[in-house]
């Protein structure tokens, strides 16, 4: 007997992690009569006198923002990690606690309180890979800072306050635990085969083309045969690099032309500005990670619509986490989707 | 120079899993211009006719609910996990996917539509008790079945499609991951001590008198030192004890009146419906686990008010969880409620 990934439901190894996916495929056929988002304003000015990311406007802290032109970072006012803590262990019986030593920024992607990355020219989105791949160096090169976490919430559902296309950077002393865990499994891949384990899954991928959402010359974005979240999504070089730094100019556009690609589907999909959180997961900074290849993942929450999310609750808090369609369902879906923005034609 | 726990952002060690928190203390400071949640309806008719967990309606599978009086189980319409499904496991390069086999199961806490937990009676929360136990029982004696899970989404905002009183119980054959850390960690810890990793850590607890929000002769009530939610609470029971079927009547009689004051404090601190999701840590039930020391846990998402949430989002999902609050400060503010339904009042 064989599995039928479309019947059965099954858990899905994620080689990257270590950890297990469970896929309950018949489990959209349920009713839902939980929770209703609501959807999301599409229609911006390009102009928000009262947004503090905008050009000129002065921020709660007091300071002002400069009449900035294509893409501007700064020290978050309200950071969550802060430059001058010491990172001392304290352990008392079995509390364990250590100082955290971090910076965190906000890298505006745009003045024009009007756009998304979707809705960016490429050669626009290139220019926030290229200040990403300057905060990564600079960040990454400082005392007591061994790595550098570049992230976006975009929407209001995923907990931005903020509509103004932004990013944030969150660098620290400590290796975050989803990094460590990548690093390991990623490393015992390369001592043994002497190659990268991502390089390697990507040829796999390539070869079997059931998962790949797009590719150029430099770049595959796909659904990960173990993405958790509905509509996941992974873009990442087909050569091993070991971090964004390493992108040469023309990689750097190819890399923007994917992310607008990806973004331009998800908007796609339900014809909404689609909610989600991505990052960069690539080598920390304190070291030489021969065995790290980095990538952007994408975790949107929408499953059914654009006002019905997966809720990670309960069964995904105690024990793994679950999904109710298949990544296969989902990358022929979005697949099949244009990728010229709804909002263009 | 000492780690001062509400100004410097640190991180903290959750000795029962192995992983990390990051801590920000000062971080609530920031204003809040982000997304708000409705405020749940708290006034519900005890009998609703389009209910399908109320007695003697009918279900969307057909089925009919019976006229049940105090609680009642069965098998979920919509089950995630099938008992038919073959358990194999399938390689190809790099990708690996396994079968699952399992049961999932609604249990409807009471016939009456209206209450909630904290709004029913210590006996009536401890019938809930005994049809866990006897679940766990049963699920637990299964061929192909190796764990129980018992969790509650409480509330639209978890996911919570239907507000009649009820929770969850998904039975497979596989170990979750949550579950094999907590089976990992506390085995090296009763290997080395012999004694209850948990059962230690709740002696050093009770000792400081810091965290703890409740206790009476069986159980304690605290936010664990490494919690992650904001309001993130625990309740254990103070003698060893590797799953709830172990309880006596009195020892159950116990865990209810602890369920009872944890979920009437949560609703007081914003006097609203406070929603979570619970669930049962235990020993997974193909064996003996003398290491294992079963808890319940709440995982509550609200932040600042019954309108602002957490959000586990960007950061979170890319590196550690984060929370803004500390874990005193939480317990000093639960602590400080009454134990009597701001409803009743
Ligand atoms: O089974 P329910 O209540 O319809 O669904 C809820 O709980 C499940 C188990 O935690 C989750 O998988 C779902 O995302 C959630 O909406
Ligand atoms: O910093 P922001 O955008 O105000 O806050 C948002 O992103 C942070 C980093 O992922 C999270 O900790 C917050 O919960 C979320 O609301």
């Amino acid at each position: 007997m064989k599995l039928d990934y479309n019947e059965h439901p099954h858990r899905r190894y994620n080689i990257l992690t270590g950890e297990w996916v469970l896929v309950s495929p018949h489990r959209t056929k349920r009713p839902w009569q939980g929770k209703q988002e609501k959807i999301p304003e599409t229609k911006r000015p390009k102009y928000d006198p009262t947004c503090y990311l905008c050009p000129g406007n002065t921020r709660a802290g007091g300071e002002q923002t400069p009449k900035y032109e294509s893409v501007y970072s700064f020290t978050n006012d309200f950071s969550a990690l802060l430059a001058d803590t010491p990172n001392i262990l304290e352990e008392d019986g079995l509390l364990k606690a250590q100082g955290e030593t971090g910076i965190c920024k906000v890298v505006c992607f745009s003045p024009d309180h009007s756009l998304t990355l979707p809705l960016m020219e490429q050669k626009a989105i290139a220019d926030v890979v290229a200040l990403w791949q300057k905060e990564y160096s600079e960040l990454g090169a400082k005392q007591n800072i061994r790595h550098v976490q570049i992230f976006e919430n975009k929407g209001a559902m995923m907990g931005c306050s903020n509509p103004h296309p932004h990013g944030q950077i969150w660098a620290q002393y400590s290796i975050p635990q989803e990094v460590e865990r990548k690093t390991k499994m990623q490393r015992a891949y390369f001592e043994k085969n002497d190659s990268s384990l991502l390089g390697d899954y990507l040829k796999q991928e390539l070869d079997k083309d059931e998962r790949i959402l797009f590719q150029n010359e430099h770049f595959v974005a796909l659904v990960p045969f173990w993405a958790v979240w509905p509509y996941e999504a992974m873009i990442a070089p087909k050569k091993q690099l070991q971090n964004i730094a390493a992108l040469s100019k023309e990689q750097a556009l190819a890399f923007a032309e994917a992310i607008k690609v990806v973004t331009t589907k998800f908007d796609n999909l339900f014809e909404v500005s689609f909610p989600y959180s991505s990052g960069i997961h690539q080598s920390p900074t304190d070291n030489d990670y021969p065995e790290w290849h980095f990538h952007m993942s994408f975790y949107p929450p929408l499953l059914r619509s654009a006002t019905v999310k997966k809720f990670m609750v309960g069964y995904e808090m105690f024990g793994n986490p679950q999904r109710d369609i298949t990544a296969e369902q989902a990358a022929k879906k979005l697949k099949g989707l244009s990728n010229t923005h709804y909002s263009l034609k």
